[in-house]
């Protein structure tokens, strides 16, 4: 998963507008469309025609992108497909330096590892997953029975269906729904600028605006070898939009926590946040130390650089959300609201009222485990080695294969299986250098977080320095053959527990710390979690009404909102930039990385018209995952390529407000400039434009 | 003061020579040289003449410094000299870009707030120290007695000599030793290259050789408005150090932990260096962030990121020697040793048997307040704002002047107030933009450290965010105005009381909480390392005898060592480099920052003897705070100038080793090529060669 868009640089003063009718806010399920308010508001009513026909037309892709040909061509963002650009480079030819462009069909390039999946059918089946949950079971129980129920509904809607069929859990436990994906596992790389022109300014201009990124890149989805047909694809707008016109933005967001209690969101200041960028701040500095040594170095350690720096900026800016007065004080409010409502009627006190003591209890309680179990667990853990990644999946893939299918660890349940293997036999490089620096941050972490003399420590170092010992793992394992992974798949726990590559037994050797943890977490935290938001969920619902969205769960949502500049520092920032401001920005900043014009743009410059729209901004209610989002015009024809917030965006992770905030894109209209007259890529225009560029 | 050289990545294999006859060892104070050890490894028998002229030739300013001139000229190294540069640099003219050479005296510059003192005399006090501790007395009680102890000598000294005199802790509490020094204050800066010079290649070749930097800065003592005429100087050498040629090193080590105990150490390895890294490596993301801004942005915040890249590789490489099972290995061995000595006769242990465990206790409760100290106290706090210091000083010494000076905080102590003054009434800029982000930075740490709740953490604060808050501080201070310091001082605690700048205020809110912490260290553990460490330094006297050196506290030390080269991945690595290797360099790196050729160099080239020695290596022991301290030869003539210590020696802080460790100094020999033929600097090489260059 990739996140450009996380999450809050909060200006000095914010006027929220929390629940204001005139806030279009909302990342909305796209079977319970913002109806009211766009009818109300913009005289707009989305047709179940239109809104399928976008559903249709979207596809996550490690964040977000869409169909924009009748042939499977798909559009996203650079950033978005850094993974693939990296893994399809080499030292003598590096694609995020020199771009890419496959004129014809034959020269699209397969990505090792990529696949895309487009949402086909939405159920609820809430009442299936909570009549799992017996009266009197514990919460542990409780969360053991609603994994199960949610496995057995996948596992029969697979096999129902033969699509990718997925149970996601809404308002953090109020409604279950079941997602079916056609997934796509043939895609190959159509086109990207150089990451010099995709992501000018770096660091330094993410988050900012004004902007100048072509941050795009194109894919094409092969279907039995053949580009595939299909009739739900985005159009390209002619005009693009106007200032103040109403786009729509349909997309992925990945995580936001506005339903939080207010004692939650405490955590994730004072725990959470602050633990994430500790850990980021190091790889950060780490990881330019890495890459300072050597031209190879930075090479390879691109993408994890350009990851890191990212989060850094978005954290901290929700880290600076949840620190600023305002935005607690509001969600004071809002709680001590509904909990007075709550309070005022003796049957809702009784069904109700225990929910947010409940939560309170659970993450006191976490906090006593979460460090430990971050460390080993989940997508930040610290052992973020590939070959690690590896060794752990054969490690518990052999374990949790032996238990029956609704009992498993969800990430091996059949449903999921299909995608974890394309990521274990992935045939990327991988390369020793990078690996040795990442494990052996890893475990110097380890030392650093619990101590030298812990058992988790010394299990892991088993003796030896961080280095020496990351080393010894790395240049040891015979896990860069995917052959040697296949059969070792193949031949279970047994061939598992025979097995003497050092990464295998040292994934084998912390693999109990790992799990007890997540049982801990998934018994003690998120069981209670899921019970105690599904009442307060129903609270809101009973006082507020149901005209309401859930928090992001990187699955398909709709935003809506107007073109639309704002003051800052008392001055107006402008809704469009223009080529020329690019040209100027670099000479301003001395043409010094990041600000250095890219080669071909620095030759092409007379051929580009200086005053098309570049990079523009709106007000839709995005997150980190709907980078590659389309922005849409009411006919559903492409007006932009979501590709940022700005930093007064940053706090959309908790809250919403569009005085500062906006989502950032590039506009349909210099993406194709830049494409005809940079790139030269007549071709792709037609296709995009269908011929009427 | 300023530490380049701070602390040690170990090579994966390094046989350690503690205590080994071989390894050239210590930093020896000058009232007890290694006379046995030179004579009989060296056959070199240093005089008291030899000693004292040494001893008097030397300062200390920031780090370490020596008279290279009859006429008051002082050699150090451009990191050393950074601050000043910083401090008489302005927007328009960069000392640190352009460099500086005052061609006469009168072109010379006074800077703001530098002062030099040289050793004069010292006195063993150690029986009027402990004498002080009754029996009986609680660990805090002894402290106090202690202290007191220490002001009385300090205060009677300073009025007997007119010295700055200062009792120094020597082996963590064995010993007590009176230095007295001649304090200067009237520095003016003569020559300073430009930075790229002084730190080609930058952080990324900082601890790392073969290197290439001229990091040499000079200036010139003044007294009664005239420079200083002294008979103790010292001469340059002729002809440089030889391969093998033993040399001497005399500077101002600042700090080592090589007496540690196993316990203390790994409280070192598990509280203390993670804490000062998770700082570090935060402050170096956030300050790279500040300076990418603007050009200006870049230029105030340059030496705070000198200072923080070059601590984090520090104190990375001591804490990989903490991680490093060899060297713990070897420390725990020496202990059983001793330990088994001392427990062996019930008299021994009954005397000293007691000291680990005592320690180890003192440790444990450390661990419960020493992150919330380090945040407020001492000289990693991260309150780094000048005007917050200033205010902190204005608040704390109108109290500590109220009380006898005995009994007053040390830095407070009648001894200590002219340097204290000195600082406190800097006409140095301060720039609001840095003060901010510094500031901010610091209260945002508080939050995540000790979470939003916290009554330190809202009481800093004060109901705004953390940005918001360092906004409202730091404009709205008068304390810029330096005679608005010296009002407010002179009025004392009414003075304090009355006064509504608002960064006075925020310092006397935070004080209390700052001071009841310091105490608790004081009281609960320094007051026991004293007498524990006091008690392990005689059992080790007893058994081992007392031809030994402590651990570095900043003051004068002795080191000495040949010349030599290394093997490094079975590669011979040369003692010497020549200006040849830096072109080649600059080349390899395709002369991008850090590795660019400085402008005047690039130009110069055809001038330079490619071949002239330009930095070597050698193997005295040395730690940061060395940085600036000349290398000299058997006739005390200066043969170089220590600015590093490579990657290996990282480890000295808590272990001498010479298989790969070395000291890295410029060579006398290039000093005066570059001097020359670069900077065109006749006068200075003639005053530095007496004419015979």
């Amino acid at each position: 998963m990739r996140f450009r868009i996380q999450s809050a640089m909060v200006a000095a003063v914010v006027a929220f507008a929390f629940g204001s009718s005139r806030a279009d806010e909302g990342m909305w399920l796209l079977n319970k469309p913002p109806a009211k308010a766009l009818k109300e508001k913009y005289g707009f009513e989305p047709t179940p025609e239109w809104l399928e026909h976008l559903q249709k037309s979207c596809c996550r892709m490690g964040a977000s992108a869409s169909i924009v040909s009748p042939e499977g061509l798909v559009m996203t963002n650079h950033h978005v497909g850094h993974d693939s650009l990296e893994k399809l480079s080499t030292p003598e030819k590096d694609l995020l330096k020199t771009g890419f462009y496959a004129r014809t069909r034959g020269e699209e390039v397969k990505c090792p590892d990529l696949d895309a999946v487009v949402l086909w059918s939405i159920e609820d089946v809430t009442d299936k997953v909570t009549g799992a949950v017996k009266p009197g079971m514990s919460p542990a129980d409780a969360g053991a029975a609603r994994r199960k129920a949610i496995a057995e509904i996948e596992a029969a809607s697979d096999k129902a269906t033969g699509l990718k069929s997925e149970v996601v859990t809404l308002y953090h436990g109020a409604r279950y729904h079941l997602y079916c994906y056609k997934r796509f596992t043939d895609i190959r790389l159509v086109m990207a600028p150089e990451e010099q022109a995709a992501f000018f300014g770096g660091d330094n201009d993410n988050f900012e605006y004004p902007r100048y990124n072509l941050d795009c890149c194109f894919f094409r989805i092969y279907e039995n070898d053949k580009p595939l047909k299909t009739e739900h694809y985005l159009k390209w707008s002619k005009n693009g939009a106007a200032d103040n016109e109403l786009t729509f933005v349909v997309g992925h967001p990945g995580r936001t926590q506005r339903l939080y209690t207010v004692d939650h969101l405490k955590f994730l200041r004072d725990v959470e946040m602050p633990s994430i960028l500790r850990k980021l701040w190091r790889r950060e500095v780490e990881l330019a130390g890495f890459s300072s040594r050597s031209d190879e170095n930075a090479r390879i350690a691109n993408g994890d650089r350009r990851s890191v720096e990212n989060s850094r900026k978005a954290f901290t800016g929700v880290l600076a959300g949840l620190n600023d007065p305002a935005v607690m004080k509001q969600k004071m409010d809002e709680e001590k609201k509904l909990r007075a409502w709550v309070d005022a009627d003796p049957e809702r006190k009784k069904e109700y009222g225990d929910a947010w003591d409940k939560l309170a209890d659970a993450h006191a309680n976490y906090r006593t485990f979460y460090e430990r179990q971050m460390a080993l667990d989940g997508r930040r853990s610290v052992l973020r080695s590939d070959l690690m990644k590896i060794a752990r999946n054969l490690v518990r893939m052999a374990d949790e294969k032996q238990k029956p299918n609704s009992e498993r660890l969800h990430e091996y349940t059949d449903s999921e299986l299909a995608e974890l293997e394309q990521d274990l036999y992935s045939p990327a490089p991988i390369y020793d250098a990078l690996e040795i620096e990442r494990l052996g941050d890893g475990l110097s972490f380890f030392a650093e977080q619990f101590g030298g003399d812990d058992p988790l420590t010394t299990t892991a170092l088993a003796g030896k320095s961080p280095k020496a010992r990351a080393e010894e793992l790395v240049r040891g394992s015979k896990l860069k053959d995917v052959a040697f992974r296949k059969k070792l798949a193949a031949g279970g726990t047994a061939a598992i527990a025979s097995c003497d590559d050092p990464m295998i037994r040292f994934a084998a050797a912390i693999d109990p710390e790992s799990r007890r943890l997540r049982k801990r977490f998934e018994d003690e935290v998120e069981s209670v979690e899921r019970a105690a938001y599904a009442k307060i969920a129903k609270a809101k619902f009973a006082s507020e009404g149901e005209d309401t969205y859930p928090d992001a769960t990187f699955t398909l949502r709709l935003s809506y909102g107007p073109v639309r500049g704002y003051i800052e520092d008392g001055k107006q920032v402008k809704p469009f930039t223009e080529f020329a401001g690019m040209y100027e920005r670099a000479k301003e900043r001395h043409g010094e990385y990041p600000f250095n014009m890219p080669e071909r743009w620095a030759a092409k410059k007379d051929k580009l018209k200086m005053d098309v729209p570049f990079n523009f901004i709106c007000t839709p209610d995005i997150i980190g995952g709907n980078s590659g989002s389309p922005v849409v015009n009411k006919q559903g024809e492409v007006v932009g390529l979501v590709f940022d917030g700005n930093m007064q965006g940053l706090v959309w992770d908790i809250a919403y407000t569009d005085d500062q905030a906006r989502c950032v894109a590039v506009d349909s209209r210099g993406l194709i400039e830049a494409l005809k007259n940079v790139y030269d890529a007549g071709p792709l225009v037609n296709e995009l434009t269908g011929g009427k560029s």
